[in-house]
C-alpha cells in the first residue's frame, strides 16, 4: 500500500539481491524508516524487538533470516541452531514455526552449496503467497461490507478495528484491513474507529498512519471507547486480525479482542476474524491450549510519543509495576465468522479440507 | 488516606481557620503540591481546570468556595452571582449543584454577618458526611472481600479496578477504594488490578499511586487487559464507582467499564458498583437516558507523562484526529450487587427506602 504516495511492501529484497529491507516499524508515523537485515542476528533482531510485527510479517523475516543465515553457514550441523535461534524470537507466532519448519523440509535435503538459493526462492515465493491470500481475504470481506453498505443505502458503513492487522503486519494489503482498502477503493463510505490498542498502540501508530495514508476516514479511540460505539449503534462491524486459530475456532489476537468480541455479541454487532489458511493451528483443539506471552512491563509503564519539539521521546506514566500480557483468547462462540482467502466461514473447517496453495 | 505515611483528607481548612486547602491533582503522582484556596475564584477555577476533580470532591470544593465567597461579601445580591459561578465551573455535575442549592437554602434566611460562619459549619458537615459514607461503604465492602478471602483459605484477593474512585475523588477513603483499604488494614491479602483508565490516565496517575502511597499490593494493567486475567481466574471480583446510578440500577461510569462488566459476566467473576446513596438520580428512568459527555480529542492524541530527565511533558501519540465519549452505561443486569453505605444491595431500592441523613 502506499507511504506518501508512492506504494511499498512491508519487506524486500535490497538491490544486492541478498540482504533484505524492512521498515522499522518502531518509528512509525512520525518517520519513514528503512532498515537493511544481513544477517539471521538482525532478522531475529527485528523480531524480538518488534521493528516489526504481525504474524504474516514475522514470518516472512523469519524466512529471509534463515536465508541470510544459510548464506553464512549452510552446513547441516548449522540449521537447528538456525531454526532455534529464529523460533524463540517469538515462540507464541504459530506463522513464524510455520514458515521456518517449511524451511528446514526445503534444504535438508539439498546439499549445502544448493540451501541458500532454494530459500530465497522460497522466501520469495512465501511473500507473493501472503499477497495473494490478502487479496482473497479483501475480496470476501469486500462483499461483507457491500452488503451492509447496500442495507444501509449507501450510508457510511462504521467498521471498528483492533491492534494492526494492516498492511504493515503482512506483506501488503493487511489481513482485517484488506476489506476496508477495497471497499474504500471500491468507492464504498466507510468510517473506521481504530482502537488505539495500548499498551503498544498499535493502533494509533500504525493502523490510524495506515489509514490515513490510504486517505480513508478513521478516528483514533481508546481501547475503552468501544463498547459505548457498539451500544449506540454507531459500529457496523467489528473486523480483527488473529496469531493463532485452533481447530475449534478460538481467537488468539492482541490482547484486549475478547472484550470487543464480548461488546459485539452483546450487541448483534457482527464479528468478524480475518485470518489467511496458515494462521490456523491444527494441532491445538482449543485456545485454552495456547500459552500467553508475558511482555516487559515497560510497555505498560511507559509509552512513545512526539513531544513539542518534534522528538520522539519516552515518557513514565506511573511510579508503580505493571504487568503486560500480550494477547487473549477470544472464544469461538462470539465470532459471526472467519474471512479467509478460501471463503468467509462460520466455522474452521476440518484440516482435510483445506486448499492448501502453499509455496 | 496516607502520602509519604501522613495521613491527608483531600480537602481541609488551614490553620487560620478560613482558607482551603486541596491537592493540584494534576501533579500526581509526580509531586505532591498543595494548594491554598482564598476566593470563590480560586475554588472555581480548581473545578473547571481539574485541579480536583471526583463527583463527591467537586462539590465540597463547591461548598468551601461558596464559603470564601461570604468571606468576600454576604449580601443579599452577592448570594447569585456567587452561585452561578461556582456552578458554571462544571455545569453538569448533579453533586455540585446539590451542595450549592442547599447551601444557599441555608444561608439566604440569615442576617448577612451569620452567614459565612453557618456556611463553613455545613460544608464541614459535608464533608464528615462524605468521608461516613465512605467508611460505611467500606465496612459493607469488606465483609465481600472478607468472604472470598475465607472462601480461598488466607490466599490473597484479586480484585480489579476501573479509573479512580479513590481517596483522591472523595474527602476520604474512596468509594471503591474503601472495600480494599479497609481489608489491607484488616491484614486480609489483596492485589489490585489497576485499569490504566485511558484517556486520562486516572487509573495509571491516581489509583495506582494511592495504593502505593498506602502500600497496598497492586500492578498497573492496560484496560486491554483486564478480560483476560478474567478468563484466566487471575480476577476475584471486580469493583468500580460510578458518577451517576438511574433508578433500574444502570451504572454510569468512566468509559470502559461496560466492556469490564461483559467480562466478569462472561466468567462469572462478580461485578461489584460502589457508590454513596447521593449518586443515585431517582429522575432517571435507565441509562439511555444519561448524556454522555464527549471530551476533547486531545485527552487521546496526547499523553502526559515525565521524561528521562523527571520534566512532566505532554507527547502526541498518533497523527490521526480522535474521539473521545468520557462515559458509558453499564446496564443492570451484569451488576452482581451495589455496595452502598445503606447495605449491600442486589437492585437500587426505592426511593422511599432510602435513609436519606445529608447535613
Amino acid at each position: 500500500m502506499k507511504i506518501d504516495g508512492k506504494h511499498y511492501r512491508s519487506i524486500w529484497l535490497a538491490e544486492d539481491g541478498w540482504s533484505v529491507h524492512i521498515f522499522d516499524q518502531r518509528q512509525f508515523p512520525w518517520e519513514t524508516k528503512i532498515v537493511t537485515l544481513v544477517s539471521p542476528d538482525d532478522a531475529a533482531q527485528a523480531i524480538s524487538e518488534m521493528w516489526t510485527r504481525g504474524a504474516p510479517m514475522i514470518a516472512m523475516v523469519g524466512a529471509y533470516g534463515f536465508c541470510l543465515g544459510l548464506c553464512q553457514n549452510a552446513s547441516d550441523d548449522a540449521l537447528a541452531p538456525l531454526y532455534q535461534k529464529l523460533l524463540n524470537t517469538r515462540p507464541t507466532a504459530v506463522n513464524l514455526r510455520w514458515a521456518l519448519d517449511k524451511m528446514v523440509a526445503l534444504v535438508e535435503p539439498l546439499a549445502p552449496e544448493a540451501r541458500a538459493e532454494a530459500a530465497y526462492k522460497f522466501a520469495a515465493a512465501l511473500c507473493e503467497e501472503d499477497v495473494e491470500l490478502n487479496k482473497a481475504i479483501g475480496h470476501n470481506g469486500l462483499k461483507i461490507i457491500k452488503e451492509i453498505s447496500e442495507k444501509k443505502n449507501g450510508e457510511t458503513v462504521n467498521i471498528l478495528i483492533h491492534c494492526n492487522p494492516g498492511w504493515l503486519a503482512t506483506v501488503d494489503y493487511g489481513t482485517a484491513t484488506a476489506p476496508i482498502y477495497m471497499a474504500h477503493d471500491a468507492g464504498i463510505k466507510v468510517n473506521v474507529w481504530v482502537d488505539e490498542t495500548r499498551p503498544r498502540n498499535q493502533g494509533a501508530l500504525l493502523t490510524a498512519y495506515e489509514m490515513q495514508q490510504h486517505g480513508v476516514a478513521h478516528k483514533l479511540i481508546t481501547d475503552n471507547a468501544g463498547g459505548h460505539y457498539m451500544q449506540t449503534g454507531q459500529v457496523d462491524m467489528c473486523i480483527v486480525g488473529t496469531d493463532r486459530v485452533t481447530a475449534n475456532g478460538d481467537v488468539c489476537n492482541k490482547i484486549g479482542t475478547y472484550l470487543k468480541a464480548l461488546a459485539a455479541y452483546d450487541n448483534d454487532v457482527p464479528f468478524y476474524v480475518a485470518l489467511p489458511y496458515p494462521t490456523i493451528d491444527y494441532t491445538l483443539n482449543s485456545g485454552a491450549d495456547i500459552p500467553i506471552e508475558e511482555r516487559d512491563d515497560r510497555e505498560v509503564t511507559h509509552m512513545w510519543g512526539l513531544d513539542e519539539d518534534n522528538k520522539v521521546r519516552e515518557v513514565k506514566i506511573t511510579l508503580s509495576s505493571g504487568a503486560n500480557p500480550g494477547f487473549d483468547v477470544t472464544p469461538a462462540r462470539l465470532v459471526t465468522a472467519y474471512i479467509t482467502d478460501q471463503g468467509v466461514w462460520s466455522d474452521i473447517v476440518p484440516q482435510e479440507q483445506l486448499q492448501v496453495k502453499s509455496a
